[in-house]
């Protein structure tokens, strides 16, 4: 009953088997080997264009050498006030960039809204240098509370962005997530909606340790291949990268794995949706679910041996918070199984 | 014939296995699973000390945050001229110290010369602002260019670093291959002979991907947690590099695959002694060879499908260098067989 | 008619005056010189005990020093959030701190809640690396928006911030006309009040370019001397900043200067009052005054040679704002007499 | 008889007095008064062609600002071995631009030998990120050594570092020592020979503090005034260094103060001849000179009055460093009165 994060899991077996296949022989390191070529080749298909893409370890490091791409003296990211760039990477993005900031814009359930972006971009004057100046704006899909956009307010947001001249990046950790909630394809749900940069994650979704930095105008990432370098984030065996990203979209792996961690959320939302004291908080619409239930209730069934956390209300959400009630997150995978659910759902009867 | 670097290789057997032996199940994420504090414990014993360790995803990002750690305003890192820090980490160290500066100190056949490191030292006033402070000093063991220290030769240099207040950090890329070689222990290599801060390597022998940092006096490393985070070093799912290192620790795997890594590069020295055309640079104490050849023969070799690269020529070796005659490194890892050896070894004739 | 920006005047007579005197001769560079000497003696007088003080060209520079000299890695300094250097610093504090985070906290009127800062403070848990870290408080006196902390007040924050084990940064850019409105004294405002550091601006107050960073614990700045240099912020010929505070602080030069700036903002303030259409926005505690007018007669002062900016709503104000009204700053100065307050008011009618 | 630096001097008469003649009345903030906006017009005059200026506060922010606008990941700026930029200001090139390496560069008495040029930017290969790249070459004009480049020397620096795709930064701290001693103009000596980028320096030539950042072609300054307010470097009453800009460029102000300091140095030299013990080190061309002697002689002088600093040995004179003999540095300035001189002279006999 494990629904604390998404990355608690292991790997798939598949992404496992491939890691092992791999191992042997010999073949050049820092990215020059046949199967990252072959890798790379293999995003421009999924993508349905020529991309330049990197293969990172993390997520932190896939956002933070996006904006490291992008970065202006003075510069301002704008992105949603519950961003995990904000929240939770330690000042990595400001890092990279040599002190670059994030600015939080409003909007409900996790997505920017289109109005206040307008107004936070408004705000700069490029003859003022005081206030700096904005240098891109990031969104989160699917968002840090399982809400996912629809392509065309991505198209919004981003019509908003290239107005002021700046690039739109994503942060895609659950990109695979919303992608198959929405039904749509990695082109629509990016480029064709308007995304310039995008985080592109594997690792929640089945991978050890694989993220791919995309863009899709490869003029702008010329100085990547040094920003990565400088960064610590080019690795030697970079085949243990391409070998993961080999399997993961092979044969519709990825696609497969999100289909079924959305799936044990839906599950888990149906079961929910019936219990007593609980309350499902807002649309389960990727692999993330919450929901609302005493704090007596919530210690209980981690005694009984489910895994899950707290999360602070979001502004939108507190009037409805009934009392006595706290909200909490759970996590699905696709490593999350039907008897997980059950067995959970059964506890709270 | 794979002798352009031990990181052409893949993974070992005994690694891969675990990774897939890991892979199932749930554990949380960012370091806290108990295979993550079960290998923490590991570091203890196996330094016969308490230690602060930190897994990282490259051996560029273990130097750069052991420098990080000891980080000062205008600081200065004295290591050898032709360092893997200055010479092959494209800013990496000076970019996550915002801006420290890698002094190069002279000493032949890549070890830092003491009278050099003293002179160096002894250039900085500490009421002199101009010049900045130096911060630290760093060696490489093996060195660059395949070389081993003697733990007499490291203590010698701690002594001269301790005596400025400095830490001492060694950059162990290839530490196994070096204390294999010497004979001696993790602890003795190390913090017996005033060693402060080591970038454990394991990527190059053996592992796909891992790397761990230590620190010998743990108060030192109260910041490596922040630090680690904010440089997009903080896997999510830490399991896939503590299983590795788990296998690569487990019953001295890491001295059987470096034993065999130095036995090849002896095999190749061995056999090269005998060749035509071909002689040894400097002994070979470790698991990198350094040889001299006519180019043609290089090409002629490489064109029958012997991978090596030529290498830039020491100060100290130029005078030796005969007529006509190019550097060349080849480096053995344990993926290298004796059949591979024996083979190239024919082809020289 | 100037009430743009107290620095739209130059310098206080006295002030160039002192330059002159000490522009011929011969001292050392760098800070070296006796008069260097003689003020940092002065300025252990005028906080009634041993500080250490450094000199810098700007008060962003100050600011960002001051953040510098206590920087943790993830760090977040917490301000009000309508701080300087949050609006107005164009990232220098976070670029001085290689990223380092400006956490807005809120308050009425310019000064921090301290609920809301005891609040900001308890989201940092101290094993929790993803939040980054909590480093400094910093509070600015007198506000950006003209009103003044009570010692009190300040230390009540300072209280909090240091119940959390960090030092309270004061940006004092308009530190006089705080002083002088609340009739403390230089030491009872700072470091009994429970300040660490302190940004001493004289610029705006009648010299041409004088900013002191000041460290009520000497130890703390041990690092300061190469910080500074570092940031480029040590001048060769410092004696042209010690000759400005020299003067500033000599016979009370800088307490007169302040006293009549916030005399001319009551004579404007008193006048504004029985002016039509224009309303005081809140209390006038230092030489700045906030009012409300309909833009057109605002426009209509500024073609008749008045010069002051409109002022973004404060939150707390949004619902006070007739309709029709807009917000704007009058900054008086040293420079600034009765006739262009008397000028001004007759203009308004 | 101050001979220790050109900064030891305060300011020239005409300097102190424009900015007392500027001390009254309002204008505009951070660059945009009318005083500002002529002087920048004068600096279009001076160079013959439209540039973009900027004025900062120390030769260190110049240099450094330089470097940021013109900045690589992983980014090597070549410079002579002795250059400022690497022994004196404690990292600040480094910090300002996050981390980019300063690569020493060969060359006697203290100008960049073409050769060792070519060479040092020839061991970049552009695809071979791990080295890093080269970012832009710097020479300093008057050299650290008192030398002087010919235009012809400058122009041919600038067409391998042309050849290169990098930018050229003139580090011209004692741009009017070396400009009067070529008899050349400000156009001939910078772009006209090919540099792009210079730091020109006033203070050590009778100002308080005035440094300008001139960019010949002022759409490569674009992003410069973001940098230069990130960077603490945008004062608030900027008229103050416009002011002794005005002065110091007025009537050739300039080239007055510098010749009358050169003459002073050949005057000098001209004494030093003759003098018993004492040998000059390397001809003088601007206003330093480097003389040999005995440390005992030094210290005499010393005891009776004068003020002058050992200077590093450079390789290419260690030769010719007579035993028992030291090397000395002595700066005239426009401060410096033939009776100093000749009282100097006197005292060595």
């Amino acid at each position: 009953m494990f629904f604390a994060s998404d990355n608690w899991a292991g790997a798939a077996d598949e992404i496992a088997a491939s890691l092992q296949r791999h191992s042997g022989g010999f073949s050049p390191a820092y990215g020059a080997s046949d199967l990252d070529k072959q890798l790379e080749q293999r995003f421009n298909e999924l993508f349905e264009r020529e991309v330049a893409v990197f293969f990172v370890g993390t997520g932190t490091a896939a956002n933070s050498l996006a904006l490291s791409a992008v970065n202006r003296p003075g510069g301002f990211v704008l992105c949603h006030r519950e961003a995990h760039l904000i929240e939770d990477e330690c000042g990595a993005p400001e890092f990279f960039t040599s002190g670059a900031r994030l600015a939080p814009i409003d909007g409900s359930f996790g997505k920017i809204d289109p109005n206040a972006l307008r107004r936070g971009l408004q705000r700069f004057d490029p003859e003022f240098v005081h206030h700096g100046q904005p240098m891109a704006v990031s969104v989160t899909q699917a968002t840090e509370v399982g809400t996912v956009y629809t392509n065309q307010e991505i198209a919004g947001l981003a019509e908003h962005t290239h107005a002021f001249g700046l690039p739109l990046h994503m942060d895609g950790a659950r990109f695979a997530n919303a992608m198959v909630r929405l039904g749509s394809t990695p082109a629509e749900m990016t480029w064709k909606s308007g995304v310039d940069v995008l985080s592109f994650g594997a690792t929640k979704n089945g991978c050890w340790c694989a993220e791919a930095l995309v863009f899709f105008d490869p003029a702008r990432a010329k100085q990547l291949p040094f920003i990565r370098k400088r960064a610590a984030q080019l690795f030697s065996k970079t085949r243990f990268i391409a070998a993961q990203f080999h399997a993961y979209l092979d044969d519709d792996l990825w696609i497969r794995l999100a289909t079924h961690a959305n799936a044990m959320a839906d599950r888990l939302a149906a079961g929910m949706q019936e219990a007593k004291d609980v309350a499902i908080a807002w649309p389960c619409q990727s692999n993330e679910l919450f929901v609302t239930m005493p704090a007596e209730l919530a210690e209980q069934l981690r005694s009984q041996g489910a895994r899950f956390y707290p999360w602070p209300v979001p502004e939108e959400f507190e009037s409805k918070l009934a009392e006595g009630q706290r909200l909490y997150r759970l996590v699905t995978s696709f490593a999350t199984t039907s008897e997980h659910v059950d067995q959970f759902l059964e506890l709270i009867g």
